[in-house]
C-alpha cells in the first residue's frame, strides 16, 4: 500500500486518480499539486484526496508519500522527475517522457543515479487487448512480425499547453505518436533496434505552428516496420486502432470507436459519452470501462506490483528515452524530407540482428509463393524455381475439404 | 478488507478468485471448499489461497472469515447459503439463486431472518457496458424502454452437473436465461412487475432431457417485453448480446465475439483464447479483459463496497427470487404452450403501473405517425386524424439540412 | 426482352423501376398505372417510362406489354392479379401476396387456372448475401439448420395505407414479417411443413389499431424454428438481419446498418442517406447499392430468366400463399395467447419428416456432449453414459495445437 | 448492344465475363483470345462465348466485334491496345494501364490519335460504396478532404507473371497500389495535381525481386495526402479498405472482409468462399455479390453507357497515365529514400491551387481550436489569440443537450 504525491490536475491527473481509487485498490493519492490552487482543491475534493498544494517541492517532499506521479505538462517533466528522484521517491512519469531525447536521457540518468524505482506511464501499451495480443505474438501465433500499424487520431487535445510547440515539444507526433511508437516496439520486440525514420507531417487545419497530421515509418534492424498515424483533426471521436501483420497471422485491435457498444438517441445524450466523443445525438459509440480500456488499470497494477516486488515495470524510463529518440528522428525527417537515422547512444538491446527471412519449400527445386482456391474449385499453386527464378502456375484439384 | 470462504472449485470459482485477487484488491480468499479435496488443493495452490478443505461446514464456519461466497452447483446452494446465514456470515451466492422460486424464497428468508448481508452474484448485470448503458437509459437517453432482448448462447456448459436436470433445475434457461431475464429487468425497471411469460424450449441437439435451445418473452405490467434467447448448441464461441429498444433510441451491446479484437492465425493459437471459444486456427475473436468484460470486477467492487457501507448491493437475493419465479413460469409455458402468469407472492415493486403511451401531436387534429426523407429529397409525413382515425400522407420539401 | 405494365407508383414501384432500368437491362417499364394520374406522370417522367394512366384495366390490357408487375397496396393485389392472369399476362406480385391466406389462395388459383407465369416478388430472399448463404446451407456448411432468426425493424412504413389494418391486412407482421417468414423457410427448407405458430404482438407506440411490434416463432415439422422479429418503432434506421444456427455452424447476415460503410459528418448530409435512415448528422451508415442489397436486382434477374426459360422462379405464388397462412396463424396466436396450427389445405412439400437428431459417439458407452479448452490449457470432455444417463467430466491434456 | 473481343483468360477475364454476362445485360463477349488455346476454349465453353482463338490479331480484328477488352498481363497491354485502336475498335484496358508512364503515355496517344473510345478499367473506383461516398464528398458532406487512405492487401496474386518484375513492372505497388492511388485521386479531386511521392517498399517474405510490402504518400498541390498501403503477405483473406478524413467528417469503407456476412463452420466450407479467402473452417467472411462489390458491374455500365452516349467514361486512359506517373515516382522514392517529384509533362487539371485552409473564429480576437465535453459535464474551449498566438483554455457549463 502506497501513498502518492500526484503532480498535475488536468485530464490525465483525473484519469489516473479514477483508476487508482477504483475497485477497492489500496494505493491512494495523498496530495495533489497543481499550478493552480483552485484546481488542486477541486480535484482533491472530488476524489477524496486529503491534501493539496500549489507548491511543487512541498508535494514532492511530503514525508508521508513514497511515490511521486508526474502528470504535468511536458515542459515540466524534467524538473519534477529529477526532484522526485533526488528526494528518493519512486517516480512514475506520464508520456512522453521528455520533449526530446536529451531531456529524456537526463531523466533516465537521474533515476538510475539515485537508484529509485521508475515507471514510464505508457498506458496504451497496457490495454487489456494489447496485453492479450502481445502474449499471442510472443507465443508465435502470428509468426514473425512484419509491419505494425498504430493509429491515434482525434479532434485535438484538451489542454492549452498541448497546442504550444515550446511547452509540448511538438504537435500530434509528440502527443499521440509516442503511444503508437511504443506499441509497435512492443510487438516487434523491444530488443530490436530502431534504425531510421521517414515521416510526413503538416499543419492542415488549425492555426498553429505544430503539425496537426502526421504519419511516420520506423524501420527496425530486422526489416520490420512500425507505422504511426496521428491526427488532431479527425472527426467523429477518437480512433484508437492497432494492427499487427505477421508472416502467419494478423491482429486488428480497435480500442475505442467500435468495441461492441452502439447507441442511437434521437433526443440526445445529455451526459459525457466517451473521451474525445463528438456529437450528442444519432449513433454514438460509448466505451464501457474507459480507464480499463485505456490501459490505466493494468498500468498501475504493473507499476505498483513491480515496485513491491523490486523488479522493473514493463515500461521503463529507458523505453521512454527510446521513444523520444525516434520522435526526434521523425521531426528531422519532416524537415529534411529523407529517412533519418535514430540517434541512440545508449542501446541496451540486441545487435547484429538478421533480416526477417521466410522460406517455404514446395519441393527440392521450387519455393512455394502462394496457394489459392479459385472460384471454379481448383487450387492454384504459384511456384518459383530456386535457381532459374522462373515463376510458374500449377493447377490442382484437391480432394474436398483440404 | 475481508477474508472469504469460497465454496466450489469449478470454472466459476476460478473466475471469482481471478477477479478477487487481481489488481491489488485487498479482499482475499482464505479457504476453499470443494467436494473433491484434490481440486480444492489445486485451486488453492494456483491462486495463493492459504487453506482448503472438503468439509463444507469447516469452510463456512472458519472463524477467520467473515464472507462466504457460494459457487457450488445449483442443487447445493440452499444448504450452503442457509448454513452461512446461520453462521452470521455475509453471503454472496452465484446465479441462479435457486433451482426454482421455492428454493430461492427459502434462501431469501434465511438471510432476512438472520440479518446478514447478502448479494446475488449476477455478473452480467455488472459488465462495464451494461452499467454504462443503464446510466444512459435511466437518464432517458433512449426514451421509454419498449423491448429488451438479451442473448446468451454457446456450445454448452463446462461441468457435468449442468447437464443433469435434477442438479441444475433445468437446461439452458436456468443456466443462461437467468442472466438474460435480470438484464432485461434492469433496463425495464426492477420496480415494474413481470406479469406473464411465453416460452419455447426444445432439445434439438444433445441426448439429454433438458432443453438445449429456448426463447422466452416476459411481459411486464407496463407492456414492455423482456426477451431471452439461450442455446447450448451455438457454434462459433459464446454469443453475449443485449439490445434495448426505446421510444427515442436504441442500444446494442456485444460483450464477447465482436468487441474490436480480431486475430487470424494460419499456424494456430496454442493457448486459451476466450471462454467457450471454438477452434484454434483462422479468424479468432479473443477478449482482452475476460473477468472485466463478464462483470466480475464491478460485481465484487459493488458487493464489498456495499457490505462496507452497510447498504444493499445492486443485485439482491430478492432479485434472484424474482428471476427464479420468472423461470418457473417459463418452464410452465413450455409445457402448457400458453402464456403463464408469474407467481410472485412477495412483490416489492410498484403496483398499478400504466401501459406505455406515446403521443406525438402534429397539429390540433393530427398525430404524427412518421417522418422520413425520401430518395427524391422530399420529406414524407404520415399523419393520423385523431377522431376519424384516417391516415394520410403529406409530402414536404424541407429546407436543406433540416 | 419484355415490356412491362407497372401497377403502382409508390416507393416500391420506384425501387422496382430503378432496378429494372439500371445496368443496361433490356426489360423496360412500358406503362405505369397509379390511382393518381399526377403520381403516374411524375414517375414516368423521372424514369423514362413512355406511358402512364390512372385506369387499371388500360394498364393491364395494354397490348404492347406481356408482363404485369403489381406494386399496389395490399388490398388491391387480388383484383389486379386476377385481371392480369385473365389477360394472359405474366404476373409478378409484390409481397405480401394477400392480406390473408384466403386471398392468396384465390390469386394462386387464378394464375394456375390461366397457366400464366407468376412470380412472388419476395426481394429479401434474393439479396446477394442471402443467396450466397443459402448455397452454403444447402451444401451442408452449417450442418442441420436448427433455428433461423430474421429481423426487420424500422421507424414505420412510408405510405398511409400501411397504417390502416383494413387496407394492409395487419401491422408490422403483414408488412415486415412476411419477409422474415419466407427467409426462414428458405434456410429450413421449403419442403418442411410449418406446423404451428406462437406470436406476441402489441401496439406500444403509435396511435393505431394494428401491432407496431411483434415477435413470432414458427415451428416446423422437423423441430426447426423460424423466428421473426418486426417493429415499426425501431430508432436508428432500418435493421435488417438474419441468423442461421446449425448443428455445425452459424451464419450472421447484416443487410443494412452495418455493412462496412461508416460516415461521420459534423455539418450534415444534405441528401438521402439510405431507406429508413434517421438523422442527418453524426455517424451515418449509408448503403452502397440499395437496390442490389435489398435483392431487387437478383429478384428480377431470376423472374425474367425463369419466364424466358419456362421454369418457375425461386419464389412462387405458392410460397406467398404459405407465408400468408403462417401470418394468419400468427394473428390467431396473438389473440388466443397459445400456439396456433398453420392451416395449409394445399401442402406440396414432404410429409412424415423426422425430428432433427444428432448423435456424436465418444466411445461404445458414451455420447460426447461437449469438448472445451479451459483457461489452464487442459481440455474438458463432457460425456453421457448411453444407458444410465449419467453425465461425467473427463479432463485431458491434449498435445499442443489439437 | 455491343459484341466484345476479350483478350485474356485469367482471373480478371473470368470476372469481367461474369459481370458482363450477368443480370440480363445485352453486351456479350463474342470471342476470347488467350495465349493458350486450351484456356481460351475452356473459358468460352464455361461462359457461353461463341468463339475463341490463340491468335491476338484475329481476336482484335474480328469484324463482328466493335469493342476490345484488354485483360492481358501488364507487359502485353501496349501492343494489344495500340492494335485495337488502329483497328478502330473501342478499347477498354484493365489496370494498371502500363508498366510505367512511358508505356501508358504511348497508349493514351494511340487512342487519342485514332479517336477511338477508351476506358480505363479501374474497377475499385466503381464499387457501389465508393460511388456513394464520392457523391457525399462532392456534396461537401465531409468538408475539405485532407487525407485519403486506401489499402489493398492479400496473400499474393493468382498468376505467375505478376511475380516477375519484368512482366508486371514491379510488385505489390504496380499490382495493388494503382487502385489505391486512383481511389485517393477521386476523393481529393482529379483536377488537383499530385506533386511528390514518398514511398517505402521492401521484400519481406517472398523469394522474389519485387516489393511484397509497401506504403506510399502522394502529396497533392493543395496539401492533401493520398496514402496507399499494399501487401502480398497479408494473412486472413483480402483487406480492401478506404478512408477519407475531411475537415468536417470521416468516411470508412470496408469492401471485403467485414461487410456484414459472418459464417462459422466447424465441418468446413467445401466450396469457394471469396476472392483471396484463406482457410475453410472456423469463422469465414464471404462476400455476397463479388462482381458488384469489386465494382465490375458499375464499371461496365459506365463504360458502355458512355460509349453509347459519346462521352468519356469516369475513368479514362489519361487517368491511367497519371497513376503510372505517380507509381514511377514511388519506385524512385524507394531507391532514393527521399520524396520524389511526380513527372507529368501532360497535365490537364488545375494549376496554382491554394493550400487547404480552415478558419474557425470564436470571437474577434480568438480562433477556436477545439471544443470538448469533459467527463465532469463541463465544456472546454481551446482558443488561440490571433495576434499573440497564445493558447488558452476556457471552461463553460453549457445548458443541457447543447
Amino acid at each position: 500500500m502506497h501513498r502518492i504525491s500526484l503532480l498535475g490536475s488536468g485530464l490525465i491527473g483525473m484519469f489516473y486518480t479514477m483508476a487508482l481509487h477504483g475497485h477497492r485498490r489500496p494505493d491512494r493519492v495523498h496530495i495533489n499539486y497543481s499550478r493552480s490552487e483552485d484546481r488542486a482543491r477541486e480535484l482533491a475534493q472530488k476524489w477524496g484526496i486529503p491534501h493539496y498544494t500549489s507548491n511543487l517541492q512541498d508535494a514532492i517532499n511530503d514525508p508521508q508519500t513514497d511515490v511521486v506521479i508526474c502528470a504535468l505538462p511536458n515542459h515540466l517533466h524534467e524538473e519534477a522527475v529529477v526532484a522526485a528522484a533526488e528526494a528518493g521517491k519512486a517516480v512514475l512519469c506520464t508520456k512522453p517522457l521528455g520533449r526530446n531525447a536529451a531531456e529524456a536521457r537526463r531523466m533516465l540518468e537521474a533515476v538510475e543515479r539515485t537508484g529509485v524505482f521508475a515507471a514510464y506511464l505508457e498506458d496504451l501499451c497496457y490495454t487489456p487487448k494489447t496485453l492479450r495480443a502481445l502474449e499471442a505474438v510472443r507465443r508465435g501465433t502470428v509468426g514473425k512480425v512484419l509491419w505494425v500499424r498504430s493509429r491515434e487520431t482525434h479532434p485535438g487535445p484538451h489542454s492549452d499547453w498541448f497546442w504550444n510547440r515550446e511547452f509540448s515539444g511538438g504537435g500530434a507526433i509528440i502527443d499521440l505518436g509516442c503511444h503508437c511508437i511504443e506499441i509497435a516496439r512492443n510487438f516487434i520486440g523491444k530488443d530490436i533496434r530502431p534504425v531510421e525514420v521517414m515521416c510526413w507531417g503538416d499543419t492542415l487545419v488549425h492555426p498553429i505552428e505544430a503539425e496537426d497530421n502526421a504519419i511516420g515509418l520506423v524501420r527496425y534492424e530486422n526489416g520490420a516496420v512500425g507505422q504511426f498515424e496521428v491526427s488532431w483533426s479527425f472527426r467523429g471521436g477518437m480512433d484508437l486502432r492497432d494492427e499487427v501483420a505477421g508472416t502467419d497471422g494478423t491482429i486488428w485491435l480497435n480500442h475505442w470507436l467500435r468495441t461492441g457498444f452502439d447507441m442511437y438517441t434521437a433526443g440526445g445524450e445529455r451526459d459525457y459519452i466517451a473521451e474525445k466523443a463528438e456529437g450528442k445525438t444519432g449513433w454514438l459509440f460509448p466505451v464501457g470501462d474507459e480507464t480499463g480500456s485505456l490501459g490505466y488499470n493494468d498500468m498501475f497494477t504493473d507499476a505498483f506490483d513491480s515496485l513491491d516486488a523490486g523488479r522493473p515495470p514493463a515500461e521503463t524510463f529507458y523505453d521512454g528515452y527510446v521513444v523520444n529518440a525516434i520522435i526526434d528522428a521523425a521531426y528531422a525527417s519532416i524537415e529534411s524530407k529523407t529517412w533519418q537515422p535514430v540517434d541512440l547512444p545508449i542501446w541496451r538491446g540486441r545487435t547484429d540482428v538478421e533480416h526477417i527471412a521466410v522460406q517455404r519449400d514446395y519441393d527440392a527445386d521450387h519455393a512455394l509463393l502462394k496457394q489459392e482456391l479459385m472460384p471454379d474449385g481448383t487450387t492454384k499453386l504459384i511456384l518459383r524455381h530456386k535457381h532459374s527464378g522462373q515463376v510458374i502456375n500449377r493447377m490442382m484439384t484437391l480432394p474436398r475439404n483440404q
